[in-house]
């Protein structure tokens, strides 16, 4: 069995216990000869999802408990396996989730730290700077670079740490190991959507056969 | 007189009291007949700007105390009149600087609301979206516009009080007054940046004359 996590970016797949990665074009060309069971953000794929019955989406069968409307499936993914805690998943953007004794009390997005670099960069040449990953985000910057790195973290990190109080901070996603370790109750899981992945489909298994 | 502050967006004139502004492209024709007292963060606009007489750079007068190494002239001037307190210039980056003693402590950089914005649409078509300025940004949001706008806001907001403590919030720039309403002790100066010119061109009556 292949498990399949589609962003706007890349395609994550899980077999055999090893996760790989393909990018979204590369994804295009992708005919699986087994069964994927996958979960898509991306509109542009679905066209191609359908056209190959060994695709199986697995949307339809996720449920968690929320008034958010239009949850993204990669979110509820990442909540379904959780129930206190709060789930960070870090790509091309940035999504929190607050799940509070298995009820999604609600969650926000920001842009991925790819994206906040570009986002600088489009403003001035001057803000065109690598990231500075051993900042020190409890100092006030002192260079141009530093305001920039501190930028992006500083208020990520803040407003995670009043959210989450006591709970729990889940990260996963591509930045979600560097992230994690501007915390120190963090939890850093690669497979947690999969794992949630996993866990509908061994729940669900008179129809997921 | 005429004062010009330039930006990577707008150059901002003050004249007889009057606030008028230009984007970029249009100051590149402006050729003025009389004295222009000017800062510039664009580094496009130097060659023309030296190329007339009539504009006159402000930067190499402006002094503050900052170990600070490359602090932008905008920043500088923003400082140069206060003395304690926090100082947000939010236009096509949002710069925060803190003040105390009449020292600068250190400030960070972020983008800007519209370059957040933009962001966003980078990321997917799903977050092309507007802010929602009527936001409970106390509330955890429910929906994907209140997510983008909360995780616009709501990071700026929580840094800004937590460094910002007793001390004064001075709002500047075109979203200055948008985001001063976010703040309790917050004062919202669009002559910020004209009146450190105008004191500064005071302080040295006998070069600047």
């Amino acid at each position: 069995m292949i498990l399949c996590d589609i962003g706007n970016t890349n395609a994550t797949f899980l077999k055999d216990g090893k996760i790989s990665r393909m990018s979204v074009d590369e994804f295009r060309r992708y005919e699986p000869k087994e069964r994927v069971y996958f979960i898509c953000v991306n509109d542009d794929l679905f066209a191609k999802l359908k056209s190959n019955p060994n695709f199986i989406d697995l949307e339809p069968y996720f449920e968690i408990d929320t008034i958010y409307q239009g949850l993204g499936i990669d979110r509820i993914a990442g909540c379904y396996g959780i129930t206190d805690g709060v789930i960070v998943d870090a790509g091309s953007a940035i999504t929190v989730d607050i799940m509070s004794n298995s009820i999604h009390l609600g969650g926000y997005i920001l842009p991925g730290i790819s994206s906040m670099l570009k986002a600088y960069e489009g403003i001035s040449p001057r803000l065109k700077l690598p990231i500075n990953s051993q900042i020190d985000i409890d100092a006030l910057p002192q260079k141009t670079v530093d305001a920039v790195s501190y930028g992006i973290l500083k208020p990520i990190v803040i407003l995670l740490e009043k959210l989450a109080g006591n709970k729990k901070v889940y990260f996963t996603g591509g930045d979600g190991e560097f992230l994690s370790k501007f915390f120190k109750n963090a939890v850093c899981d690669k497979m947690l959507v999969f794992r949630s992945m996993q866990k509908l489909i061994n729940n669900k298994k008179e129809i997921l056969k």
